[in-house]
């Protein structure tokens, strides 16, 4: 086999995994776990034989050696392809089962301690979790610290250094700014709900599809945790939660993961699987959901549209004024919960986080010490400590799925999508129709700019092609003072 | 790697498969379809690798070698393992992957066809997979015609003339029984609809719990073509539609898929994979199914306990009697659709399904044929004509999935559920519990005679176990000449 047949091959059996892990997110009965466990593990496991087999290894040779530089894109292939299966070779098959397996009975385990909030449930898997990155990071290598080999695995080309110097910029800037942007925002009110959940999905299903979401291509399901995922090169799934007290919460995780959705729809379906089919990395994943439910999403001129809209379907909305009910999207306040925080505060959570993570990794703290540490960062960044663990250190699905350096993304994305937007809007065009809620220009743009690109360019150079310049905090730092301060 | 493990493997890959296949009935959207083939194709013809290998049958050669009897229920699953393996190996992998591939066109072919009711559409696909049929019975070989290396497949142990003979005797009571139910059949109502969807769901539901089906480890969703799938030893998956112009006609189809549930949900979890974990053949699974759907859901004592919960669901039935309810239930009619026909004339539709196949592989009709053959033979049992191909040749799913041989043991089905129910309910305390609609010690009698040997004895041994001979039609026949006549 040459070696797009042997990707090809290796595509549809990770597409296989991902349509059991999102069945096991959205309709796995209770008591089906253990062996969705096992099944998951397989796949893992036979995926990975298969990326590091003798035969692959020399399929990929081949394919280099007749390489005659003369596509750019069947370059960009191999030498990502190549950048993967070195860090894959690297890894031993029975190590990829024993982690899938810790990671399955991790997910279960942080469930049942969020729920309780007893981190003492949790503790013993991510012990474990944190080990196999640690056991990971020392076979993959790294110049400095083991989260330089961890981060690799998310946003190819950046490194913990960069990345720490990048948030303490970012920091400086954004402590006063959140503090003040807390401090003068107004009491906001919403109407009294229940905004039941029928009419939410109506109502978010409308709203994805506007802005260019394709459900024929795709559909949105319910889960705990709200995430998208991509299970064939037209098959996009989306899922999020309902809370009736409050439709505009998981309007906007729609939104979010409307535009993941949307950038894995703007890959080449031709390409699928391989690296000029697959997103660049999570920083430009992230800036695509950022994009759309930030930038867009809690701006005036979406909601000149779309609240006449929202009143039309929530009835309790239609004396409520436009300008009070934008107050109350743009309202900022210092929370406790990264996925229910604001665009002011919400890198704090971020950066929190990657400083954890980066003293897990370098054994400075140990995991009986996270509760604690979680609680002292957070004091001084929040100014007051979370009412316990599940709305502390519990709180979030990552650590339980083994992803260990994925956090900083997040806050990439939010540079990533201000500047993106900013470059975008400065098109006259679509300034014009983005002015009037019209996104089909905007959504052009990215799609040109940023989805067709796969990730043949690194997500650098990718950002200095569509901007005409590296990610940098400016543009994101300036949205941040025009809207909220 | 030893059989067992071996096994394992393949209940994983096949497993898996489940789980892409039930998606692609319930939730795969629209624009989708191709890839899940291409996916669906992969593990097929993965699966079959593993099960064709020489590692496979040299595991197998070596336990075979060192059985030294002791343990009957291993005895049985290498006499099994054998039986398929042998099967198997005569299917070249390149065949299982184009069959696969055909099977999934033919399927997307089959909806269309049906939809705009035009057998041309569904012809090439059908020719194909007959052509498969034929090609795979020829490769299993057979003594007296090619239908018998099919049938083997669904029903291990009959023949194509052992079932022609049955069938035979059964039509010639049946055929002057079905017109004699007909005519008496008093006319039938029931209050008009809308029974509403979500109602009708939390009915089934309860129902399908009271008479036995796990829910902490099963499930009921939506599709167009009701079936059960089972995804892992404690996973499985019911579907069903609905109709808000009457709820009962779903209503027992939940309760038949329940029946295959039940069964799959009362096999020996621990040898998942194994024959002796897995059901012994369909004419069993479907007498599981109508068991509960016909001798327990159309019983006048079943609606004296369930017919009050009804009407405390469904409004418009509070001031209709429960005689007049059970007359609508009972109602016979020669109809064209065999999935909507009622106890009384639907082994008819089996046995010209029976017939046409048949002809096919002996290669006595055309393709084209289909369509006028269908309409002669149904007109000589039903007295008339469909009124479309959609409501005649096109209406089963069953051929644009492959599953040419299958028809004949929803038959065997009825059969068998008559004999077990009137051997169970011949156990004094059994027919006390159910003559109050309490199913358990029912259902404590399947799993006892039926549902913990899986497949290690053969379909009419396991008969002969349990209910002292071998499948006959007596108590079928005699169950619908009291129920009808």
């Amino acid at each position: 086999m040459i070696l797009s047949d042997r990707m090809r091959e290796i595509a549809l059996v990770n597409s296989a995994g991902h349509i059991l892990s999102w069945d096991q997110e959205t309709y796995l009965p209770s008591g089906s776990a253990d062996y969705r466990s096992e099944q998951l593990a397989y796949l893992a496991t036979h995926a990975h034989k298969l990326a590091t087999s003798d035969d692959f290894l020399k399929a990929l040779a081949d394919a280099e050696q007749t390489d005659d530089g003369s596509d750019p894109v069947r370059t960009a292939n191999l030498r990502e392809i190549r950048r993967e299966s070195d860090r894959s070779v690297k890894i031993p098959t029975d190590l990829v089962a024993r982690e899938s397996t810790a990671q399955s009975a991790g997910h279960h385990a942080w469930i049942a301690a969020r729920k309780a909030s007893d981190f003492s449930i949790f503790a013993p898997h991510l012990e474990k979790l944190v080990d196999f990155a640690a056991e990971k990071a020392d076979l993959w290598g790294f110049v400095n610290e083991p989260y330089d080999a961890l981060l690799e695995g998310f946003e190819r080309g950046t490194s913990t250094a960069a990345i720490a110097e990048l948030f303490e910029t970012l920091r400086k800037d954004l402590a006063p700014l959140s503090a003040q942007a807390v401090a003068k925002s107004p009491p906001s009110e919403l109407p009294p709900g229940p905004y039941p959940v029928e009419i939410q999905q109506t109502f978010n299903a409308i709203v994805a599809a506007e802005i260019g979401f394709d459900f024929h291509t795709g559909r949105i399901d319910t889960t705990a945790h709200p995430f998208c995922t991509t299970l064939g090169p037209r098959d996009v799934r989306l899922t999020t939660r309902y809370m009736e007290t409050d439709f505009t919460s998981l309007l906007f995780g729609v939104m979010h993961e409307a535009g993941h959705g949307m950038y894995e729809q703007g890959l080449p379906a031709a390409d699928f699987g391989m690296p000029s089919g697959s997103s660049v990395s999570l920083g430009i994943h992230e800036s695509q959901s950022r994009l759309w439910e930030n930038q867009v999403g809690r701006s005036p001129e979406f909601w000149e549209k779309f609240y006449p809209v929202a009143q039309k379907h929530f009835q309790q909305l239609r004396g409520f004024p436009l300008e009070k009910f934008l107050r109350h999207i743009q309202r900022t306040e210092f929370s406790p919960i990264r996925v229910e925080a604001d665009e002011a505060t919400y890198d704090l959570h971020i950066i929190l986080r990657f400083r954890i993570e980066r003293m897990l990794l370098n054994r400075e703290i140990t995991i009986a010490q996270v509760p604690s540490t979680w609680n002292d960062l957070f004091r001084e960044s929040f100014g007051f400590t979370p009412p316990d663990d599940a709305q502390g250190c519990l709180q979030d699905i990552h650590w339980s799925m083994g992803g260990i350096g994925y956090f900083p993304t997040y806050t990439l994305g939010n540079i990533n999508a201000a500047q993106l937007f900013k470059a975008a809007t400065a098109v006259p065009e679509i300034s014009a129709a983005t002015a009037k809620a019209d996104y089909a220009p905007l959504l052009a743009w990215l799609r040109e700019n940023i989805h067709r690109h796969g990730g043949a360019l690194d997500p650098t150079a990718l950002m200095e092609q569509a901007t005409g310049r590296p990610p940098s905090t400016e543009a994101y730092l300036k949205h941040l003072k025009s809207r909220y301060l």
